[in-house]
């Protein structure tokens, strides 16, 4: 392995992506020492048992002496983690974050940094259905996407800093993209905010009929349904903060969507199978080049485990 | 393994499920002649080639001495296929099928069977996004569940034949439920036909956006996108008659599927992050019972294969 992008990191909030940071680095940099923190009494405790890192009782204790701070909490928790942390923040301190909206992070975090701090915003597009710390695990950015939307910052510091918070990522394997934070937003509204949103509603909506059982709706699940299950599984907190923070991009898509689904509804109310056949063939289309790019694999996943 | 419960097999559409049962057939009864028939040479073909059963060149051959006939074509191509076979049907011969909605098929396929013929529907709740004649597997209906919709035929050997069907299938490795066919046609639809028309429309809609390409959805489609594209993947014929067929069914929880998702989009637009919150708990809750049910593994899965 290649020298250390960082040599002391903290990490703020230790759930399902600040618990396999810490473990990644263990595995990939065994020497950097890990100062953690979390809001939560309990998540300290379980950390600590855990040996995820060195457990701090403040996030100022976490970040002090810290070349790099990133602050895992959800969303709507990261500027009050920012300014917890500030009395500890060393000069030139990295700050970077794993929230799955950026341009609501950037506004509500850089506020209660201070100026000396560099910050970079920062996403891991990986994840599982599961939440807290005992559910993350080292390899979970192993070939997955971290997305960073660079401020538009002219100190050479800054410049030099995202070239080595890059080179952080792709040591924990991970690959990295710059982008836009309003593109970073849109792109993950399609991508990630949308299909949890529809993921909740379809749930919900089993639950809600009084025709059909909700007994009958968990013992057929296989026909499709289970799958959304498992999104829907995802953590409420980190969601609410998300469809929050990133309202106008998850509406843009959202509106798109509806006006798909009428189509749709529309050509199943009058028979018109050919418009039906011709979209379902476009979306098999789609399936293809998410293998090919190796973001899944091709193994049949819906009959999973069927012995 | 005990008695078989028909002794010669007749299989009319040999996709992912008609395949799939040959393949269980030769697992578990290997002494039972299979007799295989597909409207598409090419398919008949590679059946062959697979070493599936004895395939035949008409439908009418294949049923020819059959105890048991199951049809396993897309759910708009059933009636044909009956019609087809019924030359070669054998007094008291039992008919099956295993289409996703029930009414519809009881409706179009009944007027060609002949008198003698006991007409029992029937839908394994099993599958992968794959089809054709290589995508089968002998272990696709373990533990899934096998849902008959008996007809209200009076005749004694009808009621015999149920339970010699409930049996086949349980040799199959299948958990057998009856039904009546309407209750069947709207619990599928929320549990299956409704999942997989959303995950049509989002990736169709994905497709659609101007502002974001194709590739980038494509490259960070492990936000949840991905698993979305593999429901999408499955075929397009067989869907396009499900929504035919069970037009009633899907419009119903369609509307539904609206009005939730309508509340959760205004919760969005007025920041009312708790209505987020309720309904994101609902919905997790659900998934502990599907895991429960043993209708699919713990395992995480959405960070699945990170190595």
């Amino acid at each position: 392995m290649s020298e250390p992008a960082f040599t002391r990191v903290a990490v703020l909030g230790v759930g399902l992506i600040g618990s396999s940071i810490a473990r990644a680095l263990q595995r990939y940099h065994p020497g950097i020492p890990v100062q953690l923190f979390d809001a939560d009494a309990q998540v300290r405790q379980r950390a600590a048992a855990l040996g995820l890192g060195q457990v701090q009782d403040t996030a100022a204790h976490a970040a002090a002496g810290a070349d790099l701070i990133i602050l895992a909490t959800p969303v709507g928790a990261m500027a009050q983690a920012a300014a917890a942390a500030r009395p500890g923040m060393a000069h030139a301190v990295v700050v970077s974050d794993v929230g799955s909206t950026k341009q609501a992070v950037i506004e509500s975090v850089t506020p209660h940094l201070p100026d000396h701090a560099l910050f970079i915003p920062g996403h891991p597009v990986a994840g599982t259905e599961y939440s807290g710390p005992d559910s993350g695990f080292a390899a979970l950015f192993d070939k997955r996407w971290l997305i960073l939307t660079p401020l538009d910052d002219p100190r050479p510091a800054y410049a030099t800093a995202v070239t080595r918070l890059e080179e952080f990522w792709r040591q924990l394997g991970a690959k990295v993209a710059r982008m836009d934070a309003a593109r970073h937003d849109l792109t993950l509204a399609i991508t990630s905010h949308l299909p949890h949103l529809i993921a909740f509603t379809i749930v919900a909506t089993a639950e809600d009929l009084e025709t059909v059982t909700e007994a009958d709706v968990v013992k057929y699940s296989a026909g499709g349904f289970r799958d959304f299950t498992r999104i829907a599984a995802s953590d409420p907190t980190m969601w609410r903060d998300v469809f929050l923070a990133n309202r106008d991009g998850v509406l843009e898509v959202l509106g798109r969507f509806s006006e798909n689904l009428a189509a749709l509804q529309r050509a199943i109310r009058w028979g018109d199978g050919q418009t039906l056949f011709d979209t379902f063939t476009r979306a098999r289309r789609v399936r293809r080049e998410v293998i090919e790019a190796g973001q899944d694999t091709a193994a049949p996943n819906w009959g999973r485990d069927p012995s």
